[in-house]
């Protein structure tokens, strides 16, 4: 037996809106009543429909993570936070992937009745901002801010870290360096090039194209790209990744080509995740708070939710280099 | 301007009934007027309310997938093959986490309107599996099975990698083995224990209780394990894991103790989750088609979904010994 509002309402002696108000804790009903029905509803263990009451209010109380790639390790780490605290918030995670068709992703958020979506595609020819603004759908930028259409943000400002962290490759003594960067159509690869290549002109450091990657954020592309690299005749003796995964893949390369890290071949990632600071890794890399920007971006959609015209917030995280073992010295000779 | 069903009727020159049915595909409608009513829908950019269509319909299309814990690597492996094969087959993937609560995370699974879940926490104490059922809601277990309500299941047998891993270590001359196993409210944990103490019989190798440890299946929780057996005086040559995230624990604990893996320490995992192949980890492990098993169990619930009588499928996941570096002949003397 499905039991519905009207059983709630015959045995708590109310009309069936009344159960709505009263199990919504609308003010038009009194303490008493509310009580009369809670206690109803348990004892014939009524649950509220969901899309009964998202007709009613107007709000489905689900928010959408739209993410490149569920595969790639970044995203484990901010799924968690970001669900956790949506859920303090008192608000559903659901998970949308883009897919090459940016129309249809956007149809198929707005037919999933969502509320709001944190953006965590960082393609920045993506017109999915562009479609969820024409739609109305609040949404927020993580880890990327958009260059046509605002809304609140969370980014990573990359220039401290990258800034100390060159800074020791030249006092260590490195002169030849290499890069494994990001895709050049996303937002955080353009930062972070940006933000390297500055640091590495204060300190007078000479980046050859011929050892520079672009590829996607993987460790098997981070893997093929260092191979590569490390194949030339004249090889860098340190190699700047785009992210900790592509180090991993550097790593592995590295190991592959019969090259000592760090004697033979310095590596530094870019994110920090938990599995850098392992021993067996121990991977020298650049920072900031992935669980307290994924927290924010939380925060940041539900407000907007709740209060459409709240003023734009664009939330800066700081980047710090952090020294570990897969960055020291050159071997001489 | 929201644009509604009525605007769509208008257009077309139909009924409203009709346009909820052309846009869902009822065969009571002709082709043509179907073709009218998306051509009217398109031209509005009319999108159709999941809350209107769930209440009409009474399914949402979304399945909710129950994890312990979303931290956990093991999880992400798995979340990506089964949203891929929900979304082929026309369904949302809704992540829940499983509190200390149990009613709690029931009454939230169906007040999210789900038409299935998948099961994937292990725990054998959990009262999830009476609930959903007492609730009518259909269910499958993930890398499980249940002991007191039956459900389609996806398993692994543990027991013929688990037969070749203990014949080879023998074989290298491992006579003094260890384990640090999963938490033993598992049935992952109780099943490979079995198949493990079973092969390790059949070889005629004792296992000291001193040299067992049950932890979370964590890489914090395996390395802490792994210290306390390591610091033991006639420590062991080999340390069984409860899966592959707590291997990568027991071999940053060796790396720490200063041990060399695989000299002065074999470590063999369970899961072969992608990192356990990188050259830099090269993990000996215990392997099976665990994207498979993902895509099963998505077929599964939805099979359940749309034929309720359907007759009850376990599918059972072959497991095999992965021969790698970290297991090896210990060192003599």
């Amino acid at each position: 037996m499905v039991v519905t509002s009207r059983d709630v309402a015959r045995l708590a002696g109310v009309s069936q809106p009344t159960v709505s108000r009263a199990l919504r804790d609308d003010a038009r009903v009194s303490e008493a009543t509310k009580l009369r029905v809670r206690e109803a509803a348990q004892l014939l263990g009524y649950v509220p429909s969901e899309a009964g009451r998202a007709l009613s209010s107007g709000r489905t109380r689900r928010i959408g993570l739209l993410l490149t790639d569920l595969d790639n390790q970044f995203y484990s780490h901010i799924i968690a936070p970001v669900h956790r605290e949506l859920e303090t918030l008192g608000y559903q995670l659901m998970l949308h992937t883009e897919s090459a068709d940016n129309d249809t992703i956007v149809e198929r958020l707005l037919a999933n009745g969502l509320d709001g979506v944190i953006l965590a595609t960082t393609t920045v020819e993506s017109v999915a901002p562009l479609r969820l603004k024409d739609r109305g759908l609040p949404f927020v930028y993580f880890n990327r801010t958009g260059s046509f259409v605002e809304a609140d943000a969370t980014v990573v400002d990359p220039a401290p870290g990258y800034r100390d962290a060159v800074r020791r490759a030249v006092e260590l003594g490195h002169t030849r360096v290499g890069a494994v960067l990001g895709p050049s159509n996303t937002s955080t690869a353009q930062s972070r090039e940006a933000a390297l290549r500055d640091a590495l002109v204060a300190e007078g450091v000479t980046l050859h194209e011929s050892d520079v990657r672009r590829v996607p954020y993987g460790a098997a592309e981070g893997e093929a790209a260092a191979s590569e690299i490390l194949a030339g005749a004249d090889r860098p003796t340190l190699l700047f990744c785009g992210n900790d995964v592509v180090a991993y893949g550097a790593l592995n390369a590295a190991h592959r080509a019969g090259l000592r890290v760090p004697e033979d071949l310095s590596v530094l990632g870019f994110d920090d995740l938990p599995e850098a600071a392992w021993p067996i890794i121990d991977l020298a890399t650049i920072g900031y708070d992935i669980a307290g920007m994924a927290r924010t971006a939380a925060d940041l959609i539900v407000r907007r939710i709740e209060d459409p015209d709240a003023a734009l917030e664009k939330t800066r995280f700081e980047s710090a280099f952090v020294p570990r073992r897969t960055l020291a010295a050159p071997h001489a000779g």
